[in-house]
């Protein structure tokens, strides 16, 4: 086979084989077919799409260019967890305690912040001393003791996925269905578990702009995720604003404290309890709303979390520790009304050049800035009340302020927003 | 500017500024921008094209990246002649000469063959002795000598053309007009000469296979050369059939010498003097075709042939030795009618298993061997005449005879093919 003639019948509209599939991508990843095909072919993807065959052939492929984790050690139905990225996103650091405080197994491996999106491994590292690279043998035994493990994903799972994201990311072919599907699902396969609740994101601060586009991804998950037999729930949620209060690391480390001390945001708590809900019935255990709130709010998904924070090194004294930053500047609404849009992603880019985020994969994080907002969309808010908090170590300027007042949206309306758009398992 | 925004911006359909294509073409002859961003955005180009006035800044970036040729040291209008490529294409042997036969200086770099199309130089090189690589004082001298030089493309012309043209033959992004038009254009445009005749080949055995492809092509590289200044005209041509009779580098050799023997066929002759014609015509000189085919068939114009092969080094004798191919089989008719298709692409790919052809670019040519034409699309056959000749080193199998004479297409009704399907000026 010769990887241009793949890329031409991709190209013109042909539908490729699971032999030509398999090649193609073994080839890859053994460095036979260079970047520079690769990339004109997931161009080619771009534009002409691939079937629910292709992208199945495609996802098992990569799979196989990695190896393994197998979690047959852990005793129960082992869940996992993928969010398609977001801004202010600590579902993970509420969820998986949340799932793991009533006896089912989260054993789960996530990655770094990029572009405007954080990544929960950050997060974690900014508890001093918390290791997120656990040999395979650490992981499992940490599941078997404690029924919880948040690591990074090991550097041999899917070795097709690392080399073509990259690629993707300097090559403009990031945001295409087929090639996001199989770039989770193959990580989610090879990681082991029995059961994954899909997170996808939908809105402004999300890779989907839209609810159409949301659902034909989450869709696409989901066949896959059954097909090898891994029970599969995908939820397409709004990132229309950021969730939560809070964006950056330790002040979303601590917003997460704050949720599982009962002192949360009540939007933020109930959708929290809907996923783990889905999360938990997944693995066959049927639990009410209440339960869930009552184990998110007693105490019992914070002990977890300590638990998890400790054996993975973490120092809990560092954990309760507030942001370090040197400048706190508080911003006032300058009317009354209703708020009607926080736009995610501008407040995710104002919250990276605080440090908080990455522009680039080597950029270093300033784990301490960020941002805290008092007032969530649909929240009414009174002129001269305090809208929100910036963490930064530098005095902000003139213009930086107006900005970002200017993102934050004032109307005379209320407009509910919706966390969970909608579930499809 | 980063490369991957510009890809964006083309893979998402918006037009990029006339800095925006110096840059990225610019930095891509400088190594900055890799193989694997350039076929992207190749491939980017494929589906959303580029209007003329992109095409046209991408031209005049990509003749930047080279050394431009200064032939004002030639007195008289230069005239230079492109082919788009086709199958047993010996147009330039013989039209070069012939219009240099009447005093108007040809001063023409050609290319190699690769793929199913044959190129000039290799042609050429079945001569022994004779050299393609002139340095430029040489080319200049020869031209004012003689007024008449073919050599190789100096590989200080157009980095960036070089570059992209290896990228795109294995990325499957050759056949998009855009690309096609700045690769031809920016050569022409950097060797030089004053009027640029295009033969924009159309068909099976041609890269454009509709006559509204290969108009757009035609109108866009006219247009790119009327820009800087060369008078450009574009004949449309048809590369159905092979052109005459001889596939094959001597075999084409030896047809090129009988045409200017007056021994031709007069479809191919008359074609020829069309072509002169307008390349005449192109450095002001006007000539009746009657005037025309004299010098193709008195010996002026293979005077001028013989003059510039020996001035390159060619050895005249050796230039009229017949194929030394050890095995001559000949095809004859089963059946009597008209031909009515002699399909270039079948015919190509035959002779260029036989050696004729390079499959990849270090293939080495066999120059001996190819096919001879009895009969042409139009030609009435009688079953039992013969129909063509295959000159190989090896005795042809039965299958491949049968491949060979399958191919022949032989019918009822008479069909004229025309050569110069219009013309673009």
């Amino acid at each position: 086979m010769r990887a241009v003639d793949l890329i031409q019948k991709k190209r013109d509209g042909k539908r490729l084989t699971k032999e030509e599939i398999n090649w193609l991508i073994s080839a890859y990843a053994a460095g036979t077919v260079p970047d520079y095909q690769m990339s004109a072919f997931a161009m080619a993807v771009y534009f002409r799409g691939m079937t629910m065959q292709e992208t199945r052939d495609l996802t098992f492929a990569m799979v196989e260019t990695g190896e393994h984790v197998d979690l047959s050690a852990i005793a129960g139905i082992k869940t996992d967890k993928h969010s398609t990225g977001g801004v202010g996103d600590k579902v993970t650091l509420i969820l998986a305690p949340l799932v793991a405080s009533f006896g089912v197994p989260v054993a789960k491996m996530s990655g770094r912040g990029l572009g405007h999106t954080g990544g929960t491994l950050d997060k974690l590292e900014s508890v001093k001393g918390y290791r997120v690279e656990l040999s395979q043998n650490e992981f499992i035994k940490q599941v078997q003791d404690i029924g919880l493990a948040v690591i990074g994903q090991s550097d041999k799972l899917v070795k097709a996925d690392k080399m073509l994201y990259a690629l993707r990311d300097v090559t403009a072919t990031v945001d295409t269905i087929p090639l996001i599907a199989s770039s989770v699902m193959s990580k989610k396969i090879a990681a082991g578990a029995d059961s994954i609740l899909l997170d996808v994101t939908v809105g402004e601060g999300a890779f989907m702009k839209t609810v159409a586009e949301a659902e034909k991804l989450a869709e696409t998950m989901v066949e896959l995720g059954e097909e090898v037999g891994r029970k599969t729930v995908a939820v397409i949620t709004d990132m229309s604003q950021p969730l939560g209060q809070a964006v950056g690391n330790r002040l979303e480390v601590l917003e997460a404290l704050q949720i599982m001390q009962g002192q949360g945001r009540e939007d933020i708590s109930r959708f929290i309890c809907s996923l783990a809900q889905i999360m938990l019935s997944l693995a066959g255990v049927e639990k009410p709303l209440a339960a869930i709130l009552q184990h998110l709010t007693d105490g019992s998904a914070l002990k977890k979390f300590e638990e998890m924070v400790a054996a993975q090194g973490g120092n809990l004294e560092d954990l309760y520790r507030p942001s370090s930053a040197r400048v706190v500047t508080e911003v006032f609404a300058s009317e009354s009304g209703y708020i009607s849009d926080l736009p995610a992603l501008d407040f995710a880019l104002f919250a990276m050049k605080l440090g908080a985020g990455r522009a680039v994969k080597t950029d270093r994080l300033d784990y301490e800035t960020g941002l805290v907002f008092d007032k969530k969309v649909g929240d009414a808010v009174q002129k001269g009340e305090r809208l929100a908090r910036i963490y930064s170590q530098e005095k902000l300027g003139e213009n930086q302020l107006t900005e970002f007042k200017k993102n934050v949206k004032i109307m005379r309306v209320q407009r509910i927003p919706k966390e969970i758009i909608k579930i499809i398992s």
